[in-house]
């Protein structure tokens, strides 16, 4: 099998990458880690960094499965502005939520209740662009779910699992946009497996 | 004339999308900042996001000036870890130094001694593995210069006005790398504006 993902389980980032090889319905091979995670490895090629994984299973398997990218420039680089949301704003606040919340109490730590709460305010503000956004288009990038919403799916899912579950209940358009992405056969499938 | 700019002449995200420019020998436009910085227009394109705008400046405008990605899905898939290494590490230290050291003086405000020696650490840490990298090739995503390494150019050129050159100046083959990037007509030019 030509296709090795590196990681954890219950990582975020491998999760990322996971569920970008099951929307494109190609076959891997999943090993624990080492190093860098997660680390891929596709025939001689190594690579590392979720994001940049992602992206070279889009490019590389554009014919296979969910297309993910645009091959319009112009629409591929509204993808890539969501893309770039997520990963400089979305991010900052859901994946230090998801630290406090879900893995701090797993490790024996104390959640930081200010933090929590500071981090709540950025989640909210960054929300209520994606709220403006999707009243206008059905996924971030357009009318198509893209690897703008997929970067998104693994936080998402970990926060829907705490408190923070609020924040996006408060907004309609948010709402109904992660309920599509959580429901998506291919990361019910990862999650299944 | 097609395309603009707005934004702030000394934000670093605003040099991100003019470099890019420059190394594209395209024309455009600079306009003082609106809203979201930097914003870009191409026609009736909008976009804002500085990287995001970069990569839709290299795919748009392939076959101008310096090739900045590669068509190769495995050579743009190195230079795509390296992107995704500047935007989610070395940018989360350098922008918080040139904050700290370069924007706090000159807004009035106390700089966090604390802060930059914990940050500098940090940014070590990231330099070391550029150091092993740029022994092995020439820029970070491989033999070419490309957007894996004209991200790193506005906060580098701040950070070298600072006592965090030291930092670089210890590492040879970054130092190298940072005095070739620095040195790209392109980045003079820009600057000579």
């Amino acid at each position: 099998m030509a296709i090795k993902v590196h990681g954890s389980p219950v990582s975020p980032a491998a999760k990322r990458v996971l569920l970008s090889l099951a929307e494109k319905q190609l076959d891997y091979e999943f090993v624990l880690p080492f190093g860098q995670v997660p680390g891929f490895e596709d025939g001689d090629l190594k690579l590392f960094e979720s994001r940049a994984i992602t992206r070279y299973i889009a490019h590389a398997y554009a014919d296979k499965g969910t297309p993910l990218i645009s091959e319009d420039p112009k629409k591929m680089a509204i993808i890539g502005v969501w893309m770039e949301v997520e990963s400089q704003r979305f991010d900052a606040a859901g994946q230090k939520l998801s630290f406090e919340i879900l893995v701090k109490p797993m490790k024996g730590l104390t959640t930081d209740d200010a933090a929590v709460e500071q981090l709540q305010g950025q989640l909210a503000a960054v929300l209520d662009v994606y709220e403006a956004r999707l009243g206008k288009s059905k996924y971030l990038g357009g009318e198509e779910f893209s690897l703008a919403d997929l970067h998104h799916v693994p936080i998402i899912a970990n926060l829907m699992k705490t408190k923070v579950k609020a924040v996006f209940d408060a907004r309609p358009a948010v709402s109904a946009w992660a309920a599509a992405l959580l429901a998506r056969p291919a990361w019910l499938k990862i999650n299944a497996a």
